[in-house]
């Protein structure tokens, strides 16, 4: 039977000892073999079934018991097609079968500071912040209770390339700011394990310590090449770049991030009237 | 048998129908049962058991699959001294038999443009929402993962009210940032569930609408306070705000933000090199 150190090493891609002992089942099984899933049957997921995921989400820690953040679930078929035509890249939207937006919502501990007659004392940065974690916290869970159902859901953090739109549409009122999208349904397909670098390169011990990365980089987008080699054809920008011998990971995400998006968030979040100093 | 029904009723304070046809086990009973654990017993967590866990942590989902997490695990003594010296209020910190820090890291990507010869393209406020966002979806896995495998955890953000300090200790470089603490062993107390404001507060239909809030806060305090008064010796600033005669979560919270704290945010990030506008 596979254990967790298969798990283990199929999304890190290297062997190891840990959980040699443990059989992949459960949680962790379920943790460790994440995938997102963006196709998924026609069958409707029940309110039912929407409000335990949502349950599940909400019950994630939150930052001094603040619970900072909120999620607007889109029904409407007008604001549906709106935000659809929006992100005409990712067609399935148009058609999951639940769309949402998770957003951090600082508003409400600053509405709550009004009712008890006092004064928020911290319009700066920081809220910003802390609405955010929250909500990533809040979708780390919601994502985990989807696959324990047998849903498959996506995280969509384009949403923020059209913020102000989306903010106008779901009517979002002072401090509170769209951080991801989320489509839900039930998979149409297996969806894939999404490698990642060896851990390695994201823990440090008592100082932080990169100084092997490129060597890692180029082991990692090696053997990512090795399961899926990225098709010409989806090779970004060759007007600009041109065509490179090897085209692995990281000259896909060097091609990806030269272009500049989302530069408009400080613009909005200021209009939403948070302090960014 | 409890059903899932009964946890949402638990977290949430108000009966529901949904999940009442499921049994409370699995997946599902973890994530809303979540309890965080501060108290720990004195036996060590094997370096492969931490493996397992940040393993889990770092299949979260990420952002476009850019990876912009990190952490740092606080194994010197002298740096887990200093850092408990910082926060005396938490004085598990200083004996929990794993403490780290988890971080944004928007460095690891920018390190990557310079290895593949392109400008990276996003040097503005969204390069530190999407780590944060990012490093919450770790945490968010992680915290699960350590309830799989019956550790505890608590997630700590009073590291970033001494976030310069700490950057400092654990010699983060530009670009890269302390999200939260992490405290991690084999809890020594069974530890509680947070209760939470009803979901309705939460989830929102198409549009925001918190037009009910008041009563909704107003309900949630006295079903908190049935459950456990906050005790008069544990009711902040007396001297300024005095005493009232229904001390809530709300008055409490309200309380809490009044006073100011890490508005050294926006000055830290900018000096580890980010641009926020």
């Amino acid at each position: 039977m596979a254990t967790i150190a298969d798990l283990i090493e199929t999304r890190f891609g290297l062997a190891t000892e840990a959980g040699a002992d443990r059989p992949a089942e459960g949680n962790l099984e379920t943790l460790l073999g994440h995938r997102s899933h963006r196709r998924y049957c026609d069958a409707p997921v029940s309110d039912a079934d929407l409000e335990v995921l949502l349950s599940a989400g909400f019950s994630a820690p939150a930052k001094s018991d603040l619970q900072q953040a909120a999620v607007v679930v889109v029904r409407d078929p007008a604001k549906r097609a709106a935000i659809a035509d929006l992100i005409p890249s990712m067609d399935w939207l148009r058609t999951c079968p639940v769309f949402m937006v998770f957003c951090a919502d600082s508003r409400r501990i600053r509405k709550i500071c009004t009712l008890r007659g006092k004064t928020f004392g911290n319009d700066h940065l920081d809220a910003v912040l802390n609405g955010a974690v929250d909500t990533g916290l809040v979708m780390g869970f919601f994502i985990q209770a989807a696959q324990a159902m047998g849903l498959g859901c996506c995280p969509i953090s384009v949403v923020r390339n059209h913020i102000e739109a989306i903010a106008e549409l779901l009517e979002l009122p002072p401090h509170v700011f769209p951080v991801a999208g989320m489509s839900l349904g039930w998979p149409a397909e297996t969806g894939y394990v999404s490698t990642r670098l060896p851990l390695s390169v994201f823990v440090h011990q008592d100082s932080y310590d990169d100084s092997t990365l490129e060597a890692d980089v180029d082991a990692y987008d090696r053997r990512r090449d090795a399961r899926y080699s990225i098709p010409p054809e989806k090779h970004r920008d060759t007007d600009s770049f041109g065509r490179v011998n090897f085209y692995g990971w990281s000259e896909d995400k060097a091609r990806q991030v030269s272009h500049r998006e989302r530069d408009q968030l400080a613009r909005f979040l200021k209009a939403q009237g948070f302090n960014l100093d």
